[in-house]
């Protein structure tokens, strides 16, 4: 049991950090684990809440995950995937958009307003936030050749228009944004949550980028904890995408980070998010956790 | 066909209807056939770019509809009524919200936008917009007692902080709101559109509050459109009931516009959303559409 | 007769007008029958009026006519002219000033006002808008030479100074500015109007000028009205003043265009000030009015 | 021959006052002698343009004068009075707005500016600033009885709108005023310059009203100068009228004072216009100079 | 020793109470022990350093102490007391004023902005902060009455002026202030800190006034820790006094505080400076610290 | 005796002199004979506040003088000077930072705010204004060479942050800097006047620097008077310092001109401050006072 003195002596510890970070703007990539596990998603929500506080301006944007697959099931849908992505008919992309945004998002939300912040959830189409064309997909034949397939409503961002974030932030709120953009009909396109909290790291020339995953972050030798790499710069990535250290889904979350580290950002993070606080602890401690990729 | 000078003399007609509105905010109660018919549908939503343009600041409320039925039954679920008020549980709420808050207030955002608006969507959950308590079911009993009885997730608004739309409004936003509320435990509750949009003229001291419904207005005989009321006192409301010229669900509509007035908002109107472009009529002409309700 | 419908559909279609001018500067430059007939005043400026409340800012540059001259004649004043130009003797200037700032600016402040927008007069003394030099006089002689003569107090503009322009466009009024301009020894002198609203244009990097004149525009063929040049590039107007097209008074309306392109002006118009609304026509429906002078 | 230092020392010396009417508006009837005599008129304005600079907010409304009267005769117009009243026809009127804001505002303008000021002439007309209604004329009859008669354009100011006053002084200008106001029909109206400035006074709020007349100020004895009443009290004003202390054109200049001081401001002056700087003697040194008048 | 997640959870329990005081003003009396160990000193100024990140607006007041006693001796200057009160000649207080403004005030800035907060140093003079009279002497003579006596440049604060502290709160610095106030006559005059900033705490209409003593608190039993009044209401006061609990050194301390909550300050602390970060203990804890005087 | 008449004409001599530094800031460098002499303290003083008063916006750095020394000897400390510069221990360093920010500056402090001025007291520590380096002495040995000798806390200032000057200047406060600056590690160090005003000078863009020396200004021939030297080029200063006309303690005055100019200060004087209101007569007549050195 510490003592209120040593509590005390905690809060100052985190003094430096506070003021190294104050009025700075974190666009945090919130997904995996730590949007499932309930203890984990106070975690992050409350640090976000207290990075606030602190004078830091947390920007939250999230993914989806097995509530979509659930909503799915529920009216009977099954999904095929394309290279990796869910082929989306409209009436799959209406349910995507309604979990993302009608349930997940004002879940964070709401979560963020009982910890004492004060959040307004977007998506894409709240003020032409995210703009996105159509995203062709690419079929893997036996022969090994490659086919392009229509896979339906899933975009890539064209466009970013920042404005509302920016508005937001000055007045004090917690922008909780869902990866859903809208094309220039009108029609709404599922949108990788990870280039999205990239792309808006960049927009709003943000100052640090978390992409929270469920990885303890790069590592050199997979089954090695003691081989992560803390600090990785960006043009050591080719190599390592070539010898298959970075690989999988970890190379979009690589990948997304360079592209905000070329738009100015300066640092962007690979964080556990299995961690509880693992954004404090990136933040507020010297611990390091986690691959900080920079330029 | 018009040439183009008549055209300029019709924008020359409205410029006393915009001086007058120039600067003044206007909650729009959104629902009925003008969500539903797609031309309807397109004459609001511009006629609220256009207000925005000359200077007026629209929020629309809107309500929910067949959509939500759809999917209810979509994924199964079968709804009971009492008292005219659904009984939602824990998973209608759910799919209710979905589909208000990810499809209906969003898909307004998005055609907005298309018109050349800055629409953001909300929900009674952004920034703690409409808190909520428990709304007591009220059961009919054959022998013509009443029981109270659990009808789950439907709430009654017990505080508005309009904050966020002060907000949005300053900065050249239209807000689109969805009539979903917050519990204390952070649960969501369905509250009535058109008490929502009430609550919020008045707890935002609104210059006009207008209801669209899918009546011509109050009138005297229901099969004589020429005995339409075109200005109802709040103190004539009550005989009106006793007669049984106002029942039914147009009892809950002007009761709303009642608190409206009682709370500051100088005039309240019941307008036939089912004629285009009757918001611009109402407020950029002198024919008289609806019922005006003022103290 | 039209339907309140028809009305508000016709409102509706001057909405992408109204976005793309919004907040956009438009030096009119108002001269000619349109100061004359009491219909067309009226129109110019309600549509002034109706600009300003739909987001434009309309500056008014006014031009003098037959009020100089019958007020010249009430003091048996006989004026002598030069190469076009009024020669003004001290006398002359006092008759001209007061009729130009006492009498015709304000009876348009006046209108305009009455009209419901918020007018304030000016002209060039006030907090220096318009400094001058005296403009020499070239008299051609019977031989075919030329010889410079003294025409007095006319002057041509030397310097703008348009912060008290900038500060009332800002708080909301429309400005109405008469072309007298202020010599380095506090004397008076007439400008002319065409140059005095172009280079004002210029020093505002105004948005759009437009000149009202008592023409359709530049013809190629002036006994053809279907020979209407729409659209004028600064770099043809030296072969059209070669080959006679634009030519006589004419040639200041449309150098005082290119003045105004030249300085950052985007589009400058000569509109046909006997048209009723000609400005809202040409701003508000893409009917062609006139020449447009771009670069 | 003052030294440099002796100045320096009178600077010194006025350092109370500037602090004591720092950031205070200050209303000037100006007219009589001062806006005839050149060197008076120089001295007027130069006191403007240090008050400006020294943090005091200058007003000035002036009067009409000889001009008025030349301008009529050159256009072969005779006057007729009626109770001291000029009988005002519409052909009067125009000849009398063009001099008073056509020439003596815009002089008046243009000399404060050569002083290094900036000032803007404005008239009633300017966004409304006064509203008047037209004045009954009073005629006495030989036999002692009076008859109510139609004297044209003279006005009673019934509104006062000073927003453009208090616009130009918070952008540093020094507003000039001409006292000419406009009625319900848009149509003009002479109004008596003091009763403006009072009127402009009591509007604004000011903290002095100075009336620059042709008089030492109140004589007790008219023969005597060394009766003159330094500090009048609203209170005394009715015994010294029915004494006859106070008549004639007095009258008015003292209930001018009487309404601004009514109307909130603390002090009025009755100075004389005759001596050189008086106003600066007022306001800059202790040097009682003419009557002031408080509650 | 604690992992970074523990301490991490020890940041996010601060959470709470950082909401509560954001954007509060705490007047800190800073005096005793804490002013004298190097250990406690840098805790206090830290703890303010905190505060002011964490969006709180520390205002320290400072005492003297054992420095002023050393510099007199240095100069050889002995001390009479009267009643408590140092007697203060002309020469004594020039040193106090030096020790106190030049050395003790610019001390603790110097430490503050090392550890990263932004401190300005002031005392009295600066900007009319603090106004004073002469305060009497009282002597309390062997027969038991008392004589006034002159005690020299011993002040009673007679007018707070806060400007320039709440300019320099609202520009992001820690006003540090020492208590010398200024007489009429410019000259210098030692005040009471506990006075001075209970005087600035009402005067600022602080949310919270803290001082620091070197006693745990109020005690029921002198010789019994476990006898604290946590909380102490205003009108328990004079009956405590009566009774002898609280006495001495601790009336003034207890009186600056019911005079600050007379005047609006909602709770005034007394805390143990002794006790590191005892302010952090009680503005982001529960832990029970000190004696809070509440209405 | 002037009488008022002839005050009110140098008022408005003064005018044209109030125009021209309108808005502007001035450096005065305030040392020697002005400190001292009661008499030329008041006026220096009232200057400012005058020059406050009239726009513009004077910062005051001063210098130490005699009661540093009179301090020193009255705790029995003899200083040691090593190539003009005292030793300065820790001890001494003490007294000096005491009776330059204890006493001196919070005495012209109290001074301005009884002529009318709201000025506020800072040192170098003061939200980090002067930081310092240690400075080496310089000792000149017998034998003609130089040995490098620790002489304590004497410092040249590294950096210069006038944040806190800005916001104090444009919250209307007149600025009073004692030349005291700070280390890396907390400690103080004593800093040259006329440097520190000059390195300020520099930082904030001021308009002009003024230094009061105890001479007319720079001589060409130190016993004839009319042989100052008004304007002095830069360029010009190395072949008079080769020539010994200036030479002494007027190097480094001149030098830290030289810098003030070469980092963007128009115009750098050196005045004599033991002539009475020498900085007004700089500032609001032509006569010419001093030196003044351009680029």
């Amino acid at each position: 049991m510490l003592t209120a003195l040593e509590k005390a002596g905690i809060l100052v510890e985190a003094l430096p950090y506070i003021k190294k970070f104050y009025g700075k703007t974190v666009i945090i990539k919130y997904g995996g684990h730590a949007m499932i596990n309930e203890q984990l998603k106070q975690a992050v929500l409350t640090d976000a809440v207290l990075m606030k506080f602190v004078g830091m301006h947390p920007v939250i944007v999230h993914g989806g995950g097995p509530e979509i697959t659930g909503m799915l099931k529920r009216v009977g849908k099954v999904s095929e995937f394309v290279g990796g992505l869910r082929v989306t008919d409209r009436e799959t992309m209406e349910i995507v958009e309604m979990v993302l945004v009608g349930k997940i998002n004002k879940d964070i939300v709401a979560l963020i307003n009982r910890f004492g912040g004060r959040a307004v959830g977007l998506c894409g189409k709240d003020a032409g936030l995210f703009k996105a064309v159509k995203k062709p997909g690419t079929l893997r034949l036996p022969d090994g050749s490659t086919q392009e397939v229509d896979i339906g409503f899933v975009g890539d961002i064209s466009r970013v228009n920042p404005q509302i974030v920016v508005n937001l932030i000055g007045e004090g709120y917690i922008p909780v944004i869902a990866p859903v953009a809208v094309g220039d009909g009108g029609e709404s396109y599922n949108v990788n949550a990870d280039y999205a909290a990239g792309k808006l790291a960049e927009a709003l020339k943000a100052d640090k980028f978390i992409n929270l995953t469920d990885v303890e972050g790069i590592l050199r030798d997979r089954n090695d904890l003691s081989s992560l790499i803390s600090t990785l710069h960006v043009d050591e990535v080719p190599e390592l995408i070539r010898q298959g250290i970075i690989d999988g889904g970890m190379i979009p979350k690589v990948e997304c980070c360079i592209e905000a580290i070329k738009g100015g950002v300066p640092q962007a993070h690979i964080l556990d998010g299995r961690v509880q606080h693992s954004i404090l602890l990136e933040v507020f401690t010297d611990q390091g956790v986690g691959t900080m990729v920079v330029s």
